[in-house]
């Protein structure tokens, strides 16, 4: 209610300020007090916004008055140009899945679940803890807080079959997100220059780092149940490379879950050429009728490099992910680590770690389970009913996106130009493409907000499609 | 007290389980509530908390049993040492600043402040508000929340004279932390290989970060008054860089303010050499008997990149810093951002605007300066009446360190060694060269814990010098 209020005044004191002379003075906090009916703590905190956008100062004992803006010149940097040299990679945009869309449009293009999604109370309730306790205030070591780097472990531990020894505390590194264990990963154990093996289609942030990172993309052909091991063996033959990147639980795009026989034929593959596998289990939280089996329990050797992440699960603010490996690879990526950032905020492990912790996420994972269902269920059906040349190869048993091949020839550019003009955004399949996109694909993502609106944006995409 | 509680039943269980079998039921929750006194919540999170460790496993139903514990091979990771090849840089052991030292002995060797000297209240209340509001489940734009960038655009701009256009909140990226920026920095204007010019001594941090970045560092030496410029034309004239790192305002390890007449004659040889000056401008906040002068408050022709952190002076686990840069250098620094890890957390940006636009920070300020003052004097004195043999130099008008020059000849190691036995951890000044060290010195920070016992530690330097 405060927040409302003081946001109310504050755009008021804007629209005022349109018209008033620079210099000119504020009423008083009295008077706004008056004129708003609002408390002085409320009329202080739209003051306070007004300052922190440099809009108003406040002498002491005086008052408040509209800032002085400066005159500008037009501004010229060419001089860069020359300082910068060429960049080390092409730079890219973001890509569509980072998009921020209009509230009034029909948004399929998203990569994050929805707030409705999140364990919004869990969230909160952890956060306020953590803002009463040490956390506030602290420093986490370099390799994270020891009860996270134990959760992580055990987390990954417990589908570890008999027979396999599993991980440690001390071999999980807790990072601000997978993203940069993917920067660090690249940077660590592949090197500028040097080839990485990706499955294509592919996450784009993956791609990203690795662009990054300098390393030379070699993609692999995946599919709805993963890549064809003898495909991966010639590429690790004829490369030289070390390292594999994989999804093999719900790919970001494709939805594929390998089978159980692959991930100890990819083990062996990636072991005959002494490499690392790389497996990026993003979607551990996200399987709707299975559950995600990490590769990773399967290997004590130190060939699988591991990445979970709560960022998607629990909440995008509490950006916590971990990579969890063994021997001098797990040491190589925590010194890049420490020279990336030191140490992540002490704050947001202790928040993450009693989010998952609580009873109530059991019960959340539950619930989010059936959502994840209908709503791919939902968005399933209306594909085939309103925009049935849009061919759904593979329902995926988990994750958040459906993987849609349209027919030969579209220009997916322009088709989703012609979607958004009618209130539909989706994200163009080409961004997930290593090289040359295999087909025109769009990804579609059923978790993003208003499912009830699935109906409609499968309309908008059949008429589009024509 | 609930939380001391919690930590009471999980202790004892802990010592319980040292000689119960793998396997074996723990007492129930009932149980435990009785003989401990304490409420059902207490001995769940205490639960809970032995489950993240991994020692206990519940059954839903059934009860909470000790975990079975696998038993684990030697392991041998001897393959990836071909795999991993050479090591870009060689891999750093995090410097003595980064230690975390016992309670019982006297630590001068902290790279961050006491909690004492941090606005604590602020802090707390600013976190709990942010658990509430949207920031506690959204996710920011990559460039930073726009009231943040506004503030960090203001704060420079409120330095900016007439005549320089000062910074719009678009030439802002907020970071999770300085060294974040840093290690962006580098990479984004530096690149692989070439060169850039530093002061030495200078920030442990920025060397980690420029060696991360494979960039050649080349010193130039700088003292109480920073660089010589006519030393820093020469420089850039014999290596062809294109960038030099500094910090003008109390730089860590020396304390060193440059002199205003050196901001002018600074930027002169960096606009001479169509250069970039990194100001990395850390000790904002920690003026003493002087104010923080930011040198690019004097450029608005974008050869000033400006780094500002709230983590010092905020809190450690509210790690939000921000770069201010123009032109293309500013969009390639966000690229790289992008790449590396997306976002800031939301709830760390929403509470750090917060806290620094509350009445309260400015009276925070105040004290921490009289603060600050008081303890740099106490250190001063004591280490000149009990180290006599340890020269100051320049008594730091800002920051947080002493820079003390030991006789000639002392082996600062095992002087450091000595000290430590005796109960003193102090940071030797080696690892704030990028080179050869100037001499032998340590670093002392007046701003650790427990100043009253800065003269026995004094005492303690004394005595090791003999």
């Amino acid at each position: 209610m405060d927040d409302d209020s003081s946001t109310r005044i504050a755009t008021g004191l804007r629209t005022w300020m349109r018209t008033a002379a620079p210099g000119a003075q504020l009423p008083s906090t009295r008077e706004l007090v008056a004129q708003h009916q609002a408390s002085p703590v409320t009329v202080q905190r739209a003051l306070r916004t007004l300052t922190g956008e440099g809009l108003i100062e406040s002498r002491p004992g005086v008052g408040t008055f509209v800032r002085a803006v400066r005159t500008a010149r037009p501004a010229d940097y060419g001089w860069q140009t020359a300082a910068l040299r060429s960049p080390p990679t092409r730079i890219q945009s973001m890509p569509s899945a980072m998009r921020t869309a209009p509230n009034d449009v029909i948004a399929l293009h998203a990569g994050y679940p929805d707030r409705e999604l999140l364990p919004e109370r869990l969230v909160r309730s952890a956060l306020t803890r953590a803002a009463r306790g040490d956390a506030a205030l602290g420093r986490s070591p370099a390799a994270g807080l020891p009860e996270l780097q134990s959760w992580f472990a055990h987390e990954l531990g417990s589908a570890t079959p008999v027979g396999v020894t599993p991980p440690t505390p001390s071999d999980v590194v807790v990072l601000p997100g997978s993203q940069s264990g993917l920067s660090s990963i690249f940077r660590a154990l592949v090197a500028a220059g040097q080839p990485l093996l990706v499955e294509s289609p592919t996450y784009w942030g993956a791609i990203l780092a690795a662009q990054q990172a300098g390393v030379r993309i070699v993609p692999v052909p995946s599919g709805p149940f993963g890549p064809d091991p003898d495909e991966l063996a010639r590429a690790f033959g004829e490369t030289g490379a070390r390292v594999l990147y994989a999804q093999p639980n719900y790919a970001n795009p494709t939805g594929a879950q390998w089978p159980t026989t692959l991930h100890a034929q990819v083990l062996d593959v990636v072991r005959a050429h002494g490499a690392f596998l790389v497996e990026d289990d993003w979607a551990h939280d996200f399987g709707i009728t299975t559950t995600a089996t990490p590769v990773a329990a399967h290997d004590d050797s130190g060939h699988v490099i591991y990445l979970r992440s709560l960022t998607k699960s629990v909440s995008p603010a509490i950006r916590v992910a971990a990579v969890i490996a063994r021997g001098p690879a797990r040491d190589r990526i925590l010194a890049d680590r420490g020279a990336e950032s030191m140490y992540v905020s002490s704050m947001l492990q202790v928040a993450a770690l009693d989010v998952v912790t609580q009873p109530g996420w059991r019960t959340h994972q539950r619930s989010l389970r059936e959502q994840l269902r209908s709503r791919r269920d939902l968005l399933v059906n209306a594909v085939r009913e309103h925009a049935p040349r849009a061919g759904i190869e593979h329902v995926p048993s988990g994750g958040l996106n459906l993987w849609v091949r349209l027919p030969d020839g579209t220009d997916v550019g322009r088709l989703a130009q012609d979607c958004e003009r009618a209130g539909l955004v989706i994200a163009p399949g080409g961004e997930w493409f290593p090289a040359e996109p295999a087909g025109p694909f769009v990804r579609l993502n059923y978790a993003g907000p208003n499912p009830s609106a699935f109906p409609s944006g499968a309309r908008i995409l059949g008429q589009a499609l024509g």
